[in-house]
């Protein structure tokens, strides 16, 4: 870390544990995240700390972090599931951000990107279909058939973070074969608004931390003209790995705050708690488990560092944070799990945020790709037989 | 398994299969359990098809079975969270009510043990502390005052599963030395009535399958006559052995078929969801997760018979329940896990019941001792000199 | 355990401490097991304690064990590596025998399993191929070529355990198409001194505790005569079946002996060495080791002793043998692992025989079926649309 | 890694492959490692190539790398076990010229250390006590007595890496109380031609790759000047400090080196070896073990270049050095496990050099403090009320 970043790092910690973990007891948090009443307001205390959007290119208004100090950066404000609401980090507003300043078209950005980047509207993305394209992107079952210069889409998306609520969304559809014209899987803008698009149901989840929880959206006959096509047709699939590779990364930055969180709650715990004649964490059952995640957390960090590193010099990194999105998600897993074996009774329930920690990183084990799917892609290039191994 | 446990499991799973499941989204459950007046229904279902108390002897009203008879019965009453509370063999009454017939006098059972055994009234175990005892019993803060011919309790417990809208409870209190009076641990038992007693809070927890869900109840100049005192004046460590090691075991049995629910819910989604080609289970990644778990399964389900087979014959089996405890809530949180990662993003809704099981099964690594407790109980069994091992 | 069953545990295992395992350090004992006159001393003091061939039918002169009893005397002769070479149940003679008694002539069990159940000769099974046919049976390169009344078989095999030194071979070979006679694997008998065999050389391993070590065998031009084929042409993949299944239980339980003494090594060690002011074996870090192995052993041994009672009531087991065998070759290796760690530096080397134990129980999950071959087989069976699932 | 980094990789990965590799079939190499005849000769190729003692300062005739080019060199290096060996970087050499040149005279390092940097002899570390002061300091039991102008030692040492041929040692003893003279654990240098000082035995254990294998040094009535105390009396300790942590990461360092070579053999045989119809490679079931393999070598190196960088910056990296050395010694025995169980029976044979590999990385978890001294190392520093965490 350079002096820069560690100013970075000191300044949104203390501003999340002053400012916003206070919020955590807030009743307007439901099993759907927070309403967005509460999360304005949780904007306005980071932008008067400074700290608003740190990954949003300065053009828009953010603060131009490379993926290093967006590393550090996410951490700190990671140590609360409201902290990366709060400093407009959080997904999948933040990977929207990027996709959009990557391959929209400037008209676009500036319907869409900039009231995004100033937080005035959430956005979603309606990728995932039940029973079909999830880690497998050939059960894309949802079509834009044209239509003179529209398209007109139909299909259902099934947990869509942060549909309910949002402003606008990025529709990922199939183009079928058509007289010549360009055909494959396409990303469309839309408002939420548009006649057709509606929010069928808010999922029940074991997680809680995304504002506008996850909904199941269906798509009837939607009508989105060909300027609303984001990027080009067909090219859909190469758009979502321009925005998974990073969006995985800034994953696992934001959870290994929250992890780190749950290790700082069970250590306190672990100091003070007294079993059979002194505290808990001088039980070397106890202290192992403290020792493991203290290890588990620093192999997380290196882990993002490193692929963070292979973005900010220009390389896709697809693979590397395929390996990094395994490695960490089960590492902070683990530290989540055995925080909860530490706090013991009080661990199970909801007078800590330990729990919630435990249940968001139980998740993300399966966000963006469970684990199977990314060792299933580790293992293929491997076995390539011109790989050449790491290190590079 | 005879041909007679063989005919007891099919029925009770047919049972709990056809008539309870349904009740999993019955808008009367909430957070806490089930409303009372569900339990009611449900007990009512199980008395019609012949299944009510297993466990309790038939003079109270019970079918009297023998601990590897329970092992089946209860696994196969668990294959829904509500099967136990059906058959009105879930904790803490199930506990309670086993402590009760080998301790309590004729007068007290009659008071308390037939209504419970009758499914008239709940009952909860006063025995936890915040801040202080859970599995180290010198902890134990709450007072119980010599008065005259009565006996005044004060002090706070935690995590009381089913207190809310139990009929009575047992009291784990301390009797602090007085006149060469009898002192130390001891049991009561009162009505959830009696002036003193309340349930302060209802703790918000990771799990629900508990009718009352999880309370804190404050103890305040509880006046308790000595003739409720259960069993004697400073006998109370010995009771809760008494009560312990089967109440562990009736727990690997009821959580056990939970698992097993969960792994049939995962195999049928591997048998139908396709993915790259194929169904899932069919992919190695996924396939050894189904074999792993039905190994688990079955070494979880050897064990239980194992340790009841010496409650059958005589044991108290405390140390080998000790062990059971351990591999088998670890087992089966692993199962659900699996369970979890298999079914992918639909596994991390509550469109299914693989999410509560997942959540319950965390729960009860801690339950009844978390496992560093019981490890470290193995642990010094295995370094006393004259340990001769297993098998004996 | 029966009375019975706990009294022949007891004289075992008191047999082999006293009178087996001071022959761990005898000279004879080299990189490929005992020299055949050392194994015959062995066998001597084995028939005089009058544990003999314990799992050989009575008419060959064993004991005629039923399957569950030989898991009590197995697991005991096993408490050293050179038990059941004692006893004469160690594998590859104890599989053969199995195999023989079932499948052979009389005539060919005159000449062949009477001298080899006496322990007069040695014998191997000559299966697995170089870079071919291991856990897939496709890959069987051997040939059997008609030739008149005989056949002439070519080929090589590998990791043939106790070819160096036995009397005879079991050859599994293909017999290719050949003018409407019967074909497909098959097996042969034959002397170990037929001409054209020979014992290409001995292959160093990570084990040493079988008689002979582990063989590369050529084949060239073998001519077997048509009655010394074992059982039917083109029936051999069945009767690979037939031997494995129990083989696999059997090489379980003389593990879990093995695993056994290492548990009772590092536990002596831990009640006497001294760390940091105590016995290490109060330190919870050593403390929870022992508490797993203990589980782990016990679980190990149930499932053991399920499988063996369901070969004793005639069900062929092939699944269940398969499920035991990878839970157990992994629970034997985690409490051989252990051991080895408790010891510290002592556990590296070869002043106990932990460090053996270890190494073999390594070899043991690749030895008849790696994990990964019997995960798939069982996940097979799992996704069978009418699977029932356990327990049956 | 710098350009010069990665030239430096990639030229120490090609000699060793080309050059070193062929050695490990030497016949010279036996249990207790390679003779010194062997030993010069490989020096000799490494002085040819260009890499010889990578780690020792320019003035004492090495390359001068700082710890993150050592890393870089070292891993390259470790392809071989014979690498270290050859390059002059392997342990307990490796450690001992460390800590000559920040702790001993100019008198004694003309005497001890230009030899040793040199090639020309080798030495040994005399600190390990059978039975005694193994990871726990206090039970140092060898003592050095004041004798006028001497001192006289008295001890018996244990597990000493090299001490069959080495042509010198440091001994660790402990310095009595005596007249108000300085006392306490000290560090002596002797030759091993000193009389009172012979190897007893050489320890037959599961690595062989040391020169000299691990010896057992008696210390009867050794007699060494006071000039010969390297650095001060009663600063053993802190000087143990001194080099052990650089000393564990280098065995990081090595290993990593190691299980890479494992990875490699195991991903190419993956990639040709068929079974069940397609190279196992594309099962499943071994491509999520090469993938694992990946992502705890990539883990592994990412700690050690941490830690690396830090002892570049100045700082002791005690307590990094732990959590390195812990986590990268499981991981790596992971790797080197996973390989074995890829190679299936191949693997346990000795005809890769996996099989060596599997067995020095189980040691390796023992070696310079067992996981679990490490662990509860890591907690007490993570239970101190200031400790403020990584990142730091």
């Amino acid at each position: 870390m350079t002096d820069t970043q560690s100013a970075i790092k000191d300044r949104i910690e203390t501003f999340v544990m002053d400012k916003i973990v206070p919020f955590e007891k807030d009743p307007r948090l439901g099993p759907h995240g927070p309403t967005d009443e509460m999360r304005r307001e949780l904007n306005a205390l980071a932008r008067a700390a400074g700290f608003f959007a740190p990954h949003v290119p300065q053009k828009w208004g953010g603060m131009g972090y490379d993926h290093v100090t967006m590393a550090v950066a996410f951490e700190a404000a990671g140590l609360s599931p409201l902290g990366p609401i709060a400093l407009h980090c959080a997904a999948p507003d933040e990977g929207n951000m990027n996709l959009l300043d990557k391959v929209a078209t400037d008209r676009q950005n500036q319907r869409w990107l900039k009231p995004l980047a100033a937080g005035d509207i959430r956005s979603c993305f309606c990728m995932t279909e039940p029973g079909g394209s999830g880690a497998d992107p050939t059960g894309l079952l949802t079509t834009a058939q044209y239509d003179g210069d529209d398209f007109i889409l139909n299909g259902r998306k099934w947990l869509i973070t942060g549909a309910r609520g949002a402003g606008f969304t990025i529709i990922f559809a199939n183009v079928p074969e058509s007289a010549g014209k360009p055909a494959g899987a396409t990303m469309f803008l839309a408002d939420m608004s548009t006649p057709g698009i509606s929010v069928a149901r808010d999922i029940d989840t074991m997680d809680n931390s995304f504002t506008g929880g996850h909904g199941e959206v269906a798509l009837k006959d939607v009508r989105i003209p060909k300027e609303d096509v984001l990027g080009k047709v067909g090219e859909g699939f190469r758009y979502v790995q321009v925005r998974l590779a990073p969006a995985r990364l800034t994953h696992c930055m934001r959870w290994l705050g929250g992890a780190r969180r749950a290790h700082n709650i069970a250590t306190d715990y672990a100091r003070t708690r007294q079993a059979f004649g002194k505290p808990i964490g001088q039980h070397e059952g106890v202290g192992f488990m403290l020792a493991d995640n203290e290890i588990d957390l620093q192999q997380s960090r290196l882990m993002i560092w490193w692929a963070a590193s292979l973005l900010d010099r220009g390389e896709n990194a697809r693979h590397e944070s395929s390996m990094v999105k395994t490695a960490v998600s089960e590492a902070l897993f683990r530290v989540a799990d055995r925080c909860v074996q530490i706090l013991g009774g009080l661990g199970i329930t909801r007078d800590t945020i330990v729990e919630q920690i435990f249940c968001e990183t139980r998740a993300f084990r399966i966000y963006d790709g469970p684990s199977e799917v990314h060792r299933w892609a580790i293992a293929r290039r491997i076995l390539k037989p011109d790989n050449r191994g790491l290190p590079r």
